[in-house]
């Protein structure tokens, strides 16, 4: 598997070791009860054992079983294999909860996939098939905003008690802190990829969502269309937009400017203290957050504007949010470290 | 003053009696400590005692003194004025505390009219000047935060933990509700009259907002200024797009396709369960709720389209909402009934 398949800027956020070894960069979430953790993502897992100090022991990235009918028996399946290799790699951590996150829309307290285009899942009962194969509490959350709360505890928003996180990748991907907790609406809040502020048609049905416009994989493959030529990533667009390509500036602006208009509807409707900007957009630095604040401050006047701050955990994230919600659940049971 | 100088629909919500008695319409916010309750706007200040049983005393509608240097003094002078005529007339019901409600922006939890371009003031310290003089807890909130408490408490929105309340009048105001409290974020959140949507002048000095397009006064304006016939109000708008006059039509349907835009970013961002629409827009009936259901459906795909829900309380939610949040600061006082 090449990184640029899943990740449309060209900038891999982890290196990818085919093996499915250990990655390089581990992290820690604090002292606590050992859990797995896992990230599943519509190409690929990520997979780890947190030991009581926190620290990620065999984190690794590996393919997603096939969706269609019977994905989510597959991908537990898939899960205890994980799960099972750890253990033998690591026989003195003994994990008292389960984190599992997954991507499209999913009601986290159902424990409820409701629907995933990537997975190809309607109202998988997740949460209670994994719990029934692990024998153990199951912790179970949408990916993205498991990643935001990870960053809301371990990065970039740990400042602040009204952020909004967005995961500018693929596709585009929000999530809410409210006073210092997440506002899901039964998994329907922050979706903010597909909020329609345009005309252009979107693959989800709905007309102008932001994320066909303005996401990472949006900017790369307009500008393949546009140019007829395809450079492999929005990094790349970027870079030409900059050396004084037109098509290229145009694509890179229009997407400027649709991120600029969504915040600023942010800004006025709930008024987060800050925007944590994550994904493999984030990657693009000034060019992206000094944009954005220009445009802001251009588009905006008495409204507070949120500080514009990168997201710190970098693709680790969903799986560190996934292990964070894990040690919640084994505290809920009783569990002790 | 005449009801059109400040009901830019030319519907009246409640009757004013130009020497200041009472209205026609009083209400019941139950049982529990009497107070004193003020909604203070642009033109004119709201003034009650609510007694024992919840019963509105007094309800009046009388002059704001004039804005500029000292209005907050002077509006806290003419609140205790009425203060003490409320009193005189029920020496029987003493109030435990105050509630003062007020337009623009509101900080709410420092007790600060941050802005107010109608009452010219900046940084008013008004719960400290009216809790000195009336010797009394004062609750402070923003007029159509506290009116959409209202809402949620009493009247159209309370059936749902997570809502939006829009008041479309002379300007739109919202307010937002997240599992069952208000989402103020410092006074900034709800400014959903200046989402900017567009790229039309508002007075505000952003471009774009959707209250220059779509509120009562703009739907009334606009006409105005592209006929050159001023109908009054946007009543008479909407009944001249119904008899097929094109300018009228298309001021309207401008006016529609803003609103339904707003609330569709709402539904993709947070997902509220319903939209409770009140101010004088909302009495348009079916002409406003059905084109905006129609819209919705045809803007959005996977996303949870909220219901949309007339406010019940008509004018009258900002001094319930008053009322209510005084309830809460005598309790909180340890003041009884």
């Amino acid at each position: 598997m090449s990184t640029s398949a899943t990740d449309p800027t060209g900038i891999p956020d982890v290196p990818i070791d085919a093996s499915g070894e250990k990655l390089a960069r581990a992290a820690s979430i604090g002292h606590g009860a050992p859990v797995l953790a896992f990230d599943v993502g519509g190409t690929d897992i990520k997979s780890a054992l947190f030991d009581g100090d926190g620290t990620a022991l065999g984190l690794r990235r590996t393919p997603t079983p096939a969706g269609g009918a019977g994905a989510p028996q597959r991908l537990i399946d898939r899960l205890a294999e994980l799960a099972d290799e750890l253990r033998a790699q690591h026989p003195d951590v003994v994990p008292q909860a389960v984190g599992l996150v997954v991507p499209g829309i999913v009601d986290e307290q159902a424990g409820v996939g409701v629907f995933s285009s990537n997975l190809g899942w309607r109202d998988a009962p997740i949460r209670d098939l994994a719990a029934e194969r692990f024998g153990l509490p199951v912790a179970f959350d949408h990916d993205v905003r498991a990643a935001s709360w990870a960053e809301h505890v371990l990065g970039g928003a740990r400042s602040y008690r009204n952020s909004v996180v967005l995961i500018i990748g693929t596709g585009i991907a929000g999530a809410i802190l409210i006073d210092g907790r997440p506002h899901t609406a039964g998994g329907y809040a922050g979706e903010i990829g597909h909020s329609p502020i345009g005309e252009w048609p979107c693959p989800c049905g709905a007309r102008g969502c932001l994320e066909a416009i303005a996401s990472a994989g949006a900017i790369s493959r307009r500008y393949a269309e546009a140019s007829g030529t395809d450079l492999g990533g929005a990094k790349e667009v970027i870079a030409l937009a900059a050396a004084g390509d037109a098509t290229a500036d145009r694509i890179w602006n229009e997407a400027l400017d649709a991120l600029a208009f969504s915040i600023a509807q942010l800004t006025a409707v709930i008024a987060p203290e800050a925007v944590v900007i994550g994904g493999g957009l984030s990657r693009a630095g000034g060019a992206l957050f000094d944009q954005l604040n220009l445009r802001l401050r251009d588009r905006l006047s008495f409204h507070r504007i949120p500080k514009l701050v990168p997201a710190e955990l970098s693709g680790n994230a969903g799986i560190l949010g996934s292990a964070l919600h894990a040690r919640e659940a084994a505290s809920a049971a009783g569990s002790t470290a």
